[in-house]
């Protein structure tokens, strides 16, 4: 039998970490702070009008009038599978136009559903023309498309203007994953025609990871309603019992809709604190402005790259078509980039990431996202990797000074300023 | 195209609330505290010590030297699904001995997840004799048992104690759902031979809902590994395709132990300030000394109940079987239940329960969990439950005054001190 462990540890002390990575990052500190707030009861008048508070702040958020527009508790995983197995029956065609490591994870949450799925590919790196999802559309004639947004394995941001429009077209119902894009990207859920849509906390949200924030047309709520399923133990005499129940009770978004509804109907306890986190990040976006959140956003990402460029690293992929937000850098041959790491975290407190599958180790991802989409981040940043940097390769000539990658995101700062 | 709610809210502010129902509960000022602490990344050494350390913290928590010993991302309902899914394969036989509303639950899930549930039922208010989960055992040959520790819905607590044995003589697993009542009651994963048992932070560990503790027996980890699944997104060659594979990403015990694991295999993005509030509720349980805080909840039962005898009111289901931190009470018959929550609530900031199917409307609940059992909240609550009384039956006789019921809950503390 294990006893408590000897000596017990202390209260939690996290070491002072500038996390610029693709995420979690550092969450806005009010955000941080709002989650030491008191609890009240589930049924608290207080509470039910802090959930309904949410509901019209992320209603803002998404771009969207969805009245189906809720919280998953759990990371934004979590809200992925509660939208696809909600809207998913077993041996529904999905399409899933797979960009990255995240495209993968839609396809492999579908065929967990049972779904008869359908893969498109592009090197990783790119993304889809609207013309070759059209076309897939088309022949495949699915019940669903899931397609990511913004898929941080690569760093790219897929164009979704025009998708639904296609997937209507069809009867087919776009579901997307915005965890790592919403709020450092456009979107628009209502403009754009997508059926539903899900996110996470802990990107440009700027909150940690533990929250999904969930979006639903009306299209997908008829869906979702044509499976009802209300239980055993608090189920009264008229409530239907369909055949055709989602599989999972956790994720069945129509016991979620009932809880968050008019019937505030039990299903879940809600994580309470969790929610005050989620209402302080939309609070603190829609306080500072989409518009000029989207704008910090931009800002950081090229003030990054041209940091990055005058470091004489090269990028990865299309940067055309790259979130604001997450920059892949493809790491030199003749520096060690795991060391690299190690060293940016142990010497500065600094994180940055590398990436999943064929790009392992091949590249680093640099994050400017949520509240690190901030000036002195940046240039914090680019100074201690420049500084890393040259004491991998202090004859190769292609390092630049470190005080030349700051004064290179400098310049993009002043410009945008003047 | 919904925009920002005119005017913004401002950072949430809730109402002070003495949280008495059957929880969620005030937690700990320390664990609140817990969650604004800074974030890590991911795989920052940090962060693995602490994921390591919270392992062995619930480890002594659940008393038990089951490695595979980790938290879920999501509430209690989400640690229950995930034990469930990933141990049940679709056609597999079932056992849910039903008590309350959380058997009712137990059998949902299952269901859902496509077992051949078997059912037994007693009146709420009662458990099950060993005697008679013995014989159903022996009869239905279950794969799996899913049984309830404390059913909130009635406080009713089930004796686990040879249960485990049973179900290993007829091979079958036992499940166990503890959220209600670890660490308000005795519970000994090992020596009562669980398999499988989870919990949620917003009863007696003191904490907010939205983080799962979880713990499996080797035998269980054996079960969950023979359906492995990695991600397509992350595989690597060597890694097996199971073709009995969980039919859920995200409740996937063998994905998520991978990932608490030396492999440290990718699936969710931690929820860190969750894992800090449940670290926090562990280990402030250890400080005080497991066999204190079970001292501390009994005698706040005790004195809950001599109070609430003192005014009168008459308990609900078989007191020998009880829960220590939550009483069920009948709601007299010539009182408006719902009017004296309501003035308790708005009158002295003190929530109580109801309960649910048969029993909504009948009893409160009343409960005297984690931070909440404590002398000064048990007096307080008995003060302000009489007052309100007082007021709705002035002329039967029956309410004995608010300050008879403080007496009686006084000398159950005064008696256990001398």
């Amino acid at each position: 039998m294990t006893t408590a462990a000897t000596p017990l540890p202390g209260p939690i002390d996290p070491p002072t970490r500038l996390l610029m990575g693709p995420g979690p990052i550092n969450p806005y500190p009010s955000v941080l702070r709002s989650m030491s707030a008191p609890l009240v009861g589930q049924y608290d008048p207080f509470m039910t009008a802090t959930m309904a508070e949410t509901q019209a702040l992320y209603r803002a958020v998404w771009r969207t009038d969805n009245d189906a527009t809720v919280l998953v508790d759990g990371t934004s995983r979590a809200g992925i599978e509660a939208a696809l197995v909600s809207l998913i029956r077993p041996g529904d065609r999905v399409l899933v136009p797979v960009f990255g490591r995240f495209g993968h994870l839609l396809a492999e949450i579908a065929e967990r559903a049972l779904a008869e799925v359908h893969t498109i590919e592009v090197p990783w790196g790119q993304v889809f023309p609207t013309s070759v999802l059209a076309e897939a559309v088309a022949r495949v004639r699915p019940v669903v498309v899931a397609l990511v947004q913004g898929d941080t394995s690569t760093t790219m941001n897929q164009p979704l203007d025009g998708i639904g429009e296609i997937c209507a077209r069809h009867g087919a119902m776009l579901y997307t994953d915005a965890t790592a894009s919403l709020c450092g990207n456009p979107f628009e859920a209502d403009a754009w025609g997508v059926d539903a849509a899900t996110a996470g906390l802990q990107k440009c949200l700027g909150g940690p990871s533990g929250s999904s924030p969930l979006t639903l047309s009306e299209r997908a709520v008829e869906v979702v309603r044509s499976r009802p399923r209300v239980e055993a133990g608090i189920r009264e005499d008229d409530d239907p019992l369909g055949a055709e129940f989602i599989r999972s009770n956790y994720f069945d978004l129509g016991m979620i809709l009932d809880y968050w509804g008019p019937r505030r109907l039990n299903h879940h306890t809600e994580a309470t604190s969790m929610l005050y986190a989620a209402r302080e990040c939309a609070r603190l976006h829609l306080a500072e402005g989409h518009e000029a959140v989207l704008a910090r956003h931009r800002l950081a990402g090229e003030a990054m790259l041209a940091g990055v460029r005058a470091l004489g690293l090269e990028t990865f992929g299309d940067l055309g078509h790259r979130m604001h937000n997450v920059l892949a850098v493809h790491i030199p041959s003749e520096v060690p980039g795991d060391a690299v790491r190690t060293e940016l975290l142990e010497d500065f407190g600094i994180e940055i990431g590398t990436s999943f599958g064929p790009l392992h180790g091949r590249v680093w991802r640099i994050g400017t996202m949520g509240f690190n989409a901030r000036r002195d981040a940046v240039l914090t940043t680019l100074a201690a990797l420049g500084a890393v940097l040259a004491r991998h390769r202090p004859h190769d000539g292609l390092a630049a000074p470190a005080s030349e990658a700051v004064a290179a995101a400098t310049a993009v700062y002043d410009g945008a300023g003047a």
